[in-house]
């Protein structure tokens, strides 16, 4: 397909992490941006005999087009769990609640759980994911089958998964499809053998990969992993290798300054999930010290057990407001920083160089945002206005690797929402029965 | 205009902060609800030769009937200022950008910027707000020609305003319309003089009035009128005879045991507004231990400038992270009572008392939820689905008074949203020439 915007509001990422507001047109050619500009200069792109045929063109009445957000780090197929165990602190919430009732998961189970969860990405203006989850087998065709782009990662620990399987679903799902890629990655270090650990390292040396992993997201957590071994999660996985080709952790909300010296000597990401860092009472992440330190940031949801929604536009207003309130500074963590992580910075930390930003040659990952809502007026500062006061309700268009996926409250991804509701409440409900 | 709504889940408030969902029909006679039920025994509403003539019958095709929201604290013509003077500390924040520029407001401006917020209210499911702001003569006829219910309270400083204006407004505007009514009030012991607060005391006691202000928002602000007085703001107001028929505090983010005891013994209402004292890195409001103590709890979004947006989904996600947060404690501020503060709470905070819940009775205040979106499904718990989940995406339709003011993206508020906006842009254009 071959889709051009036009009277567009156009947001450019800049490289010292602010933006521009540019107007005129977009082009899409398939799965990428082929043109930005006024439409005048178009010999770039329209070379002698190359003439676009276009499949679609869009007027923008005057509405932003901005780069998709990267949700970059939830467990999509735990919508079947949303209002069912809120208001429980975390380790009580996932051994009570949420391993009994995974366990009783179907495989064919999390694909529809995560069309649930797709669809939701979508209403947010969420392009991409970073999922970590069990079962992986059947919740990847969900992605394939809805056109959605995802990174996946193992959530292998002592009960679930193995190396075997992380090794071959590494081999199988990056070269899957093209919307389709996968790290090495473990549940966390209290749920994960020292063995276990090992053998990621290594399969990570293997294929020169990059590790991620949940770490120091409680205070409990990282006591217990340094009265176990004398040294914090992030200095115990990385004292095993863990860390030589790159990753991350999830949440970082209990660093130390020696956690902090080996994110950088490995030029590691931090994803901050503020949502359920908040609603399971975990803590504030030191976002505004890992910036000042040059650490790249993304921001994820988490599952939607945890926070329970999928909806980028909270999670970016809490990053600010949690900072501004750690560091009594209501200046700290300006719109434009946020704005940044939530799609610059959590293209790199997923490994998608080319999803970063809106350019001529980078993949059609983008939302259009609706500015004729109250909340988006007066115009002062678009930046602003998205970060301090948007809503899903701005999102008028989703569109993934060149195609509209969502368009004015319709699901494009060829299934009736109706009937993905109806499965979702089926789950659960059968879980229910059992208890 | 007489209007049934039927095939609906209704959600019935009890006097334990918790909810029942009901399903059936809930009929609107004019401007309130007279029956609620399965639609078999309505001899209580349609005696022998009392047939209700419907305008209207909405299929409500199982989505959700619940009470409006009441937004409890906001400044609503201060929507020029949004995305304005972002990332500053309160008091420079309001020395250098909001009072420079509302110097340069002219009234008629007031009129069309409180339109601005009305629709943005909507989209929230707001169906009356608590409404600060200086040239009321103006911005009071939004609510009227748009339809919408308000409480006013003065603004009075040793600036603007004076107490005989504040008395003619407490006449004049509790008898304008159905809609409006007025409570006497003050901007902030910080702002305004001892020899102005003895007269708004007098003006209350002179009409059995409540009063209400801005109450310990900073520690700044207590620390200098401890200074001045020797007491926290709480303790020196209540010492002047404010609080002789109850009223309240906007913000209380700094209490001491003292200033509790005085909520308690004039049964005060506290509005907490977690989005701005985030926002302006204020602190977070004490509203669990608050709740312990029984006093009335409501949520105000403040004003667009400070927030900035209207949205009591995001307000209400705050106000339980940010308590599960500040108590360590994830159990703490279930959903329940958050959705009882926004809603029931904020009625009595507003002087309300027909407007806190769905009843044969009360005032036809009232959001319809689609809950046919990703971020509602499954319905393991509707109430939970509100408030952790929730979005201004899921509000289909909105009445205030009988009268339906929003449905599925559509303003019937009688002027044009792009009026509105242009409006408002023109405004905050004007003075950005006058800099």
């Amino acid at each position: 397909m071959n889709i051009r915007f036009y009277h567009a509001k156009i947001l450019l990422t800049k490289a010292d992490h602010t933006f521009e507001v540019a107007e005129g047109e977009l082009w899409v050619r398939g799965d990428h941006i082929c043109y930005i500009g006024d439409g005048t200069d178009t010999s770039d792109v329209c070379k002698e005999d190359d003439i676009i045929i276009w499949d679609r063109e869009i007027d923008a009445k005057g509405n932003l087009l901005m780069p998709g957000f990267k949700n970059a780090h939830t467990h999509t197929p735990m919508t079947f769990l949303r209002s069912f165990a809120d208001d429980l602190p975390l380790q009580e919430w996932l051994q009570q609640k949420v391993f009994p009732n995974e366990a009783r998961l179907k495989g064919e189970d999390t694909y529809w759980l995560a069309i649930l969860g797709i669809m939701e990405y979508l209403t947010s203006g969420i392009t991409s994911n970073f999922d970590m989850y069990i079962m992986q087998d059947y919740h990847i065709n969900a992605y394939v089958d809805t056109g959605f782009r995802t990174v996946f990662t193992s959530g292998l620990n002592n009960f679930t998964d193995s190396l075997e399987v992380l090794e071959e679903n590494y081999l199988r799902i990056n070269k899957l499809s093209d919307l389709t890629s996968y790290v090495p990655g473990f549940h966390a270090e209290y749920t994960t053998s020292r063995p276990l650990l090992e053998g990621v390292a290594k399969i990570a040396d293997k294929y020169h990969a990059p590790v991620w992993t949940h770490n120091s997201e409680t205070e409990r957590e990282v006591a217990e992993c340094k009265a176990r071994w004398g040294m914090t999660p992030m200095q115990f996985t990385e004292s095993l290798g863990l860390y030589e080709h790159g990753g991350g952790g999830y949440h970082c909300v209990w660093l130390e300054e020696k956690d902090i010296e080996i994110l950088k000597k490995h030029h590691m990401s931090v994803v901050t999930n503020p949502g359920s860092n908040t609603k399971l009472a975990s803590g504030i992440c030191p976002v505004k010290r890992l910036l000042d330190e040059g650490i790249n940031l993304a921001i994820g949801t988490d599952g939607p057990a945890s926070n329970n929604c999928l909806d980028m536009f909270r999670e970016m207003f809490l990053v600010t407001g949690l900072a501004k309130l750690r560091e009594r500074d209501a200046s700290c963590m300006p719109a434009e920083e946020v704005l940044y992580m939530a799609t610059a910075g959590g293209a790199y930390a997923m490994g998608l160089p080319d999803c970063d930003c809106l350019a001529a040659g980078k993949k059609a990952d983008l939302v259009m945002i609706d500015l004729q809502q109250p909340n988006m007026q007066p115009e002062n500062n678009l930046v602003k206005n998205l970060v301090y006061s948007g809503s899903k309700q701005n999102v008028k268009l989703t569109m993934v690797n060149g195609k509209v996926l969502y368009e004015d409250g319709t699901f494009l991804i060829g299934t009736d929402p109706a009937e993905i509701y109806t499965k979702a409440n089926e789950i659960i409900g059968r879980m229910k029965e059992c208890r």
